[in-house]
């Protein structure tokens, strides 16, 4: 009998992306999106903001892919908006299409949050505007001692409240750091976004995807149901207080507990074996 | 005249644990529990986590524990939830049951935040899933430069939200780094740990206890009433807006100010003298 | 044809402080207040706290002053509440007048959150008690090696709880930290203040007000219609869920995007020239 929750799945092993590169392991499990415009440093487009959003929203019904990694084409994450492509056209919008225009890229942000795969960032060079925060919305991050990530938004004229920034990036580094970088637009340091809790850790520039990828693959061997639910909680709870988060998380562990996953891992344990989750 | 509300209180000082050590002070001020099964690594057990609460809860009557100690026994803090008393029974219980064990370790971390009494964890060797959870609840946590602590839930095939770690931690270490331990289980070395500020200060082996309970008996001997509303305060603020908070703490700190504690610190440093607090 | 909106607005070039200094740039656009005292180490008193709170109430119509710098003369930044001026008053009074009290000083609080300029704390020596809190209700914070920062209520006989202290210091700093500056009242030290986050940079005493107000001519000549809503944001998405944030900033970057200040900087970013922006 088809389970009708799963035959709503499918495979995006051969998924091709419009805009920018989509690959994965030959299993599928891990997926990565390169940024790819590299004569201009990977800069995100009307096109491109709009597909990485529908992307993120489809994978939540993906039979495969369990992790996803971000990264940016040679030596570069991503300059974020174009000056010309996207700051150009916005000067001369009316407040509706401006409206529609913000909504979009903050659904961006929004489907990277809400997708279940933890979303790893691979960053190197320029991390800069709305490729600041694309690394922000991921839920690691890696950079190499090159890296200069700046919320500029403030060097055209315009607020750090972008994209969720101004509520997010002061929960990872503290308030009173998140609020130089974004009245300022300068640049954050590696060592900086490292010692701040940004960066999880940096690597060397010929390192960096592979690690990052290593980091991916042991996430998608390991509990993705799980892992998704931790990537959820962590949402989930950003503005409860303490009882309810008690209560949620209660609620939350108790449906992994009903998981074979939750059985399978206690059995190798026991056996000294290697557990071999199902997602279910 | 009996006050009424003080003859709900009840003296600690010869109160028996059954399930780990309950030691006071002689005047009864400092209580100290220990964690203390050393062959298991002090292994937290059905039984243990549900006195542990019951204890929380009842001390908020307390007339003499002003503060408590948190530690474990014979070179190590807790090595959690153990893996055949508590994990295996789990695999095998129905939903109702799961959700009644995810609330009873749920309403532990509940009891040490509604508690009055700052909680001070002193930690050293493994402090590993519910462990590493017992510390994250406490006020104020100091460890040795061995200190391994693991919030290790993911690798049994649970999701990092456990007892209110995927809301907690992440205000005690930052968003990005509490991320990286909940979905990989990794350790969390001393110096990480002090660096990140989860601990807030690194002793030795010998003294790291001696030091808890010096710290705590400071605590004890000030204004231990004004001290229970800045442990309420920290936790009712958690998810308020700034203009809320502000209201709520000219609350909080107009009620402190009606104290004879106030008044018997200001006649102290009037006249260069030490106060003696009295809690009323 | 006058904009009622803009008749609405004054200068604040020529305004004169009773209790404390209030100077501004030759074009009013940086404002700096000293608090001057330096015998007592510039204490606050009932009359400093409420001119304070009324002074920034009514910079949100300034015309001219588009940021703040606030210091103390001499050598310290603030002692806090005078014991005998401000302490020993407060053991004297009646409920209703402590409540009116709490609501005065915490209102400074809300007040420097509530206008539109951004607050550039310069901060040397003490900065003790309402001192800090000054100091952590601002926007960017540098001090001199030599700063002792402490939240020191505790020690008389008071709750962390002041002037929003429990709810903004733990995001500055981590909940951790947050805790043991306010149970105890120990001096945070420059360094730590300065790793912790609270402190943005530190900086030599000789030019320690000078970097500060650098820095804020720097934001002065900048967007500042988006600086101000930079700011709203950074408070008004505190206790907001994730998706809630990225609606509230879709329409706060809408409106920026609606400015002729936006439009001219692109502009000038075509033109390869300096932006001046006008804050419409």
């Amino acid at each position: 009998m088809t389970n009708p929750m799963q035959a709503k799945q499918r495979p995006f092993r051969d998924h091709k992306a419009k805009h920018f590169l989509f690959e994965t392991d030959t299993d599928g499990r891990v997926a990565t999106i390169t940024l790819n415009r590299p004569d201009k440093k990977n800069p995100l487009t009307f096109e491109s903001y709009e597909e990485l959003g529908d992307l993120f929203r489809s994978l939540t019904r993906a039979s495969d892919v369990r992790v996803v990694v971000l990264t940016g084409a040679a030596g570069n994450f991503s300059s974020g908006g174009d000056v010309f492509d996207i700051i150009k056209p916005l000067t001369e919008m009316a407040m509706p299409d401006l409206l529609a225009f913000t909504r979009m890229t903050g659904e961006l942000v929004r489907q990277m949050r809400a997708c279940p795969q933890p979303i790893i960032a691979a960053v190197d060079g320029i991390c800069a505007g709305a490729g600041a925060i694309l690394a922000m919305a991921s839920d690691y991050r890696v950079a190499t001692p090159e890296t200069k990530t700046a919320f500029l938004f403030t060097r055209v004229g315009l607020a750090g409240a972008d994209m969720g920034a101004c509520g997010i990036l002061p929960r990872i580094i503290g308030q009173g750091r998140a609020a130089e970088l974004l009245f300022t637009g300068r640049v954050m340091s590696a060592p900086e976004g490292h010692n701040w809790g940004f960066y999880n850790a940096l690597h060397e520039r010929d390192i960096v995807l592979a690690e990052a990828q290593k980091f991916a693959r042991n996430l998608a061997d390991g509990p993705w149901f799980a892992h998704a639910m931790t990537k959820k909680m962590l949402d989930q709870e950003w503005a409860m207080g303490i009882d309810q988060m008690i209560e949620a998380e209660a609620q939350a562990q108790a449906i992994c507990m009903a998981t074979g996953d939750f059985r399978r891992a206690f059995e190798a344990f026991a056996a000294k074996a290697k557990p071999a989750f199902e997602g279910n």
